[in-house]
């Protein structure tokens, strides 16, 4: 698969297999004014299709992600960023009161549980409607 | 400089010359109904310090950056993306009907001129409202 098709979920395995290495990320939503924001975040594919992302509770754009929780998934490969697939989806917060949802994320990067215990984290179950790709073998 | 600041511009040296590597990088803009879309991109950063980005004539990105130009830019280190920057502003469009920009873009990454020659290409102006980085050494 090569070029900017926009197919609809749900995602083949060729992209399945890829989003489901370790690889840098970004995402993005939508401030209350309008304004996209993005930022570098792990994520980590569910058996069940849903990505998962797991944020500081302390984050603004948990209040934006409440208001509008459409968001937008760039992955890229760890060592040629020119194969990438960005998804589009529903963002779904729930509260990660025992660390697993950080740890899970973390384990899947660093093998290890995450580092910082003492910081109130949500977990961010994005439900994906579309998807982009670029390069990828299929 | 550490963690989760929103400094505005301009962008201090340190920030500046991380922005001047052929990083990977990933920009969000948001459609008219509202959904933000991320995908991968080159940029360049100028000498007048904004950051220049081109795209197909064909894209639809296009259209939705004439109806509302603000952009997020996320720029990750190419050996550790834990280190990252991401920019907010508004993108000024401009067509490229030399292909000048999109060569001056590939050669920053490749060193070599665009090798596609046949295609209408569109040169995106960011200019840089604010910003935030996590992990740099400043």
């Amino acid at each position: 698969m090569e070029g900017d098709l926009v197919p609809k979920a749900p995602l083949p395995p060729h992209v399945l297999e890829f989003l489901r290495a370790p690889n840098p990320a970004v995402i993005a939503s939508v401030r209350p004014d309008g304004q996209p924001v993005s930022v570098a975040t792990w994520y980590l594919l569910a058996d069940d299709g849903r990505i998962l992302v797991n944020m500081d509770g302390g984050r603004r754009r948990l209040r934006y992600l409440r208001d509008d929780p459409r968001v937008s998934l760039t992955v890229l490969a760890e060592n040629n960023w020119y194969t990438h697939v960005s998804v589009q989806g529903v963002i779904d917060l729930a509260p990660d009161p025992d660390l697993s949802g950080i740890d899970r994320v973390s384990r899947h990067y660093t093998g290890d549980p995450y580092q910082v215990r003492d910081r109130e984290r949500v977990n961010g179950w994005i439900d994906v409607r579309s998807w982009h790709g670029w390069h990828l073998q299929g």
